[in-house]
C-alpha cells in the first residue's frame, strides 16, 4: 500500500503515529481478505477503503479541496487476469469511490465521470453521503494558505493473491486548488493504475506527468521485455521526471516481487507478506524504496 | 486521417460519396498548415475539425446519442516533441471538442471533464453551442432502433510536419446508446491518442477494449523497441481482439511510415503526403491497412 508521494511537511510528523495505524490497518484489512481465501481484487478494495476513510491521506475522506472548495474523487481498480477494470473520476458524493470503481467494472463499463458515475454506484448499493461532509477544517486552511506543497498524491494497493492474481486500485482527492474537472492519473487505466498476468501497478505523484508518460503501462511493457521490477519502475519514474514530475509507485510482479520508488521526500508506505507480520514506513526512505 | 472503423451499414454506403469528399476536405485542411509552414499540431486539429462538422461522422456535429437522447463529447491532442497533450471528456456544448481539447493543453492540465471542460474552453474563446443543436433526426432514429451496429467509432488524425514533429488528435461521440457519463479510449492518453517523437497513433473502436489494452503507449513501446510500424500495430490490435475488442487505428512514424489496420468491415480513412493529391477510401479495405 501507499498514501502518496509528496513533501515531508509538519502535518506528517505531527501524525506521523497515526499514519503508520492507518497503513498498518489498511494492509490487516488485505490480509484478512488473502486469507480467508479472496481474491486480490477484493484485497486491494479493503485496503485502500482503510486509507480513504482517513483524514490526513488524501482520497475519500481525506480529499484534498478544489480551488471552489468542493471536493472531486477520482478511483480505479483494475484485475490482472483478465484486464478487467473499473474507474470514477469527477464524483462528490462516494465516501469510498474505490468501491464506486468496483461497481463500474461489474457494469461492463471501464470509465464512468461526474453525477452520472455517481447515479451507477449508489445503484449498485454504493454508499453516499452530502459532498458538504468531505469538507475539512485542516483542508480548507490548507486551501486558503495555497499549501498545495503539503499534499499527498494519493493512496493504492496492489496485491498478489494465492492464486497468483494480481491486482491494482488507486484513489485520490487530486490536488489542493486544482480547478473543478480536473482528472489527473489516478483513474486512468495504464497511467496511475495497471494489472494484468505479469505485474501490478499503482502510482502517486504529479498527474499530468504520469498521464504524458503511459507511466503503468510503461512499468508492465517494460517488465514483459524482461526488465527487473526495480529497473522497471526506475525508468519509468525517470520518464515521469523528464516530463517535469515528481511522485512516486508501488509495483508487485506475479513472483511476488515488490519495488516502491519515489522521487519526493517521502511516500508513507506498507508491506505485508504471508507468515510476516505488516510493515509500514511513514518519514523513512529505507528499507523498501 | 480516419473516420472510425465499424460495420458497413446502408448509411455509409448512402453516403459514400459525402464521407469520401469529407475526407478530402479534412485532409486540405491539414495540407494548408503543413504547406504554410505550420506544426503538426494545428494541422490535426484542422483536420479533425472538418471531420468534426460532418453530420455522418460520429464526432461534434455528428455525434452518436446517450441513452437519454443528448451527446456526450470527448477528444484529446498530443504534440510529439514535448508529449504535451490535452483532453476533454463528458462535454455538451463545444461544436468542436478538438479545439476544446487544444484549449485544454494550453491551460497546463491534461484532462478535463464535463461542464467544467466546457468552461475552460468557452473561456479560452471555444465556440459553444446548445447541446440541443447536436441532436438530428437521423441520429435519434438510430437510438430508437438500438442501431448502434452501424456505429462507426470516432474521428481522428495524426500528422508529421515539415520540421520532423509528429501530432496526434482523436474527437468521437462514443456508442449510440451509451450510458450518459460514459468515457470510452478516445481523450486517454495512452489508449486512444498518443504521440512522442517516434510515432503518432489515433484509434477507434470498442473503447473499453483499447483502454484495457493500453492500446497507444503500446504501439509506441513496440516502434521504440525496434517493431515496424505495421507490426507493431498488428501486435496492438491482436492485443485489443484478445479482449474482446474490434476496431482499426491509424500511425505514422517518424520516418514518414504509415499504417492503417482495421479489424472491422470497414474503417473509412484518408492520406495526404507532400508531393501527391489527397486520397480516401470508404467502403475499400485497400489499398490501405
Amino acid at each position: 500500500v501507499h498514501a502518496g508521494a509528496g513533501g515531508l511537511g509538519p502535518e506528517l510528523r505531527e501524525h506521523e503515529a497515526e499514519c503508520r495505524q492507518t497503513l498498518i490497518e489498511a494492509l490487516c484489512g488485505a490480509q484478512a481478505v488473502v486469507e480467508r481465501g479472496g481474491d486480490a481484487v477484493d484485497a486491494v478494495i479493503a485496503a485502500v477503503r482503510v486509507l480513504e476513510d482517513f483524514e490526513y491521506f488524501n482520497a475519500g475522506t481525506g480529499a484534498a479541496l478544489c480551488s471552489d472548495g468542493t471536493v472531486q474523487l477520482s478511483a480505479a481498480l483494475m484485475r490482472g487476469s483478465d484486464r478487467a477494470a473499473g474507474a470514477v473520476a469527477g464524483v462528490r458524493t462516494i465516501r469510498n469511490p474505490i468501491v464506486a470503481a468496483q461497481a463500474v467494472m461489474q457494469s461492463h463499463q471501464v470509465l464512468m465521470i461526474g453525477a452520472d458515475a455517481e447515479r451507477v454506484a449508489t445503484a449498485a448499493g454504493v454508499e453516499a453521503q452530502s459532498p458538504h461532509a468531505f469538507v475539512r477544517d485542516h483542508m480548507r486552511a490548507r486551501l486558503a494558505a495555497h499549501a498545495h506543497a503539503h499534499d499527498r498524491g494519493t493512496v493504492g494497493a496492489v496485491c498478489l493473491d494465492r492464486s497468483g492474481g494480481l491486482a491494482a486500485a488507486t484513489s485520490t482527492g487530486g490536488i489542493t486548488g486544482q480547478p473543478p474537472g480536473r482528472v489527473g492519473d489516478t483513474p486512468l487505466i495504464g497511467a496511475g493504475t495497471w494489472a494484468n498476468d505479469r505485474v501490478a501497478v499503482s502510482c502517486t505523484g504529479e498527474g499530468e506527468a504520469f498521464i504524458r508518460s503511459g507511466t503503468t503501462r510503461y512499468v508492465s511493457m517494460l517488465v514483459e521485455a524482461g526488465a527487473g521490477l526495480a529497473e522497471a519502475t526506475a525508468a519509468a519514474l525517470e520518464d515521469v521526471a523528464a516530463l517535469g514530475g515528481d511522485g512516486g509507485l508501488i509495483a508487485l510482479d506475479a513472483g511476488g516481487r515488490v519495488a516502491m520508488p519515489f522521487t519526493t521526500e517521502s511516500m508513507p508506505r506498507g508491506l505485508w507478506r504471508a507468515g510476516a507480520d505488516p510493515t509500514a514506513w511513514v518519514a523513512e526512505r529505507d528499507p523498501v524504496g
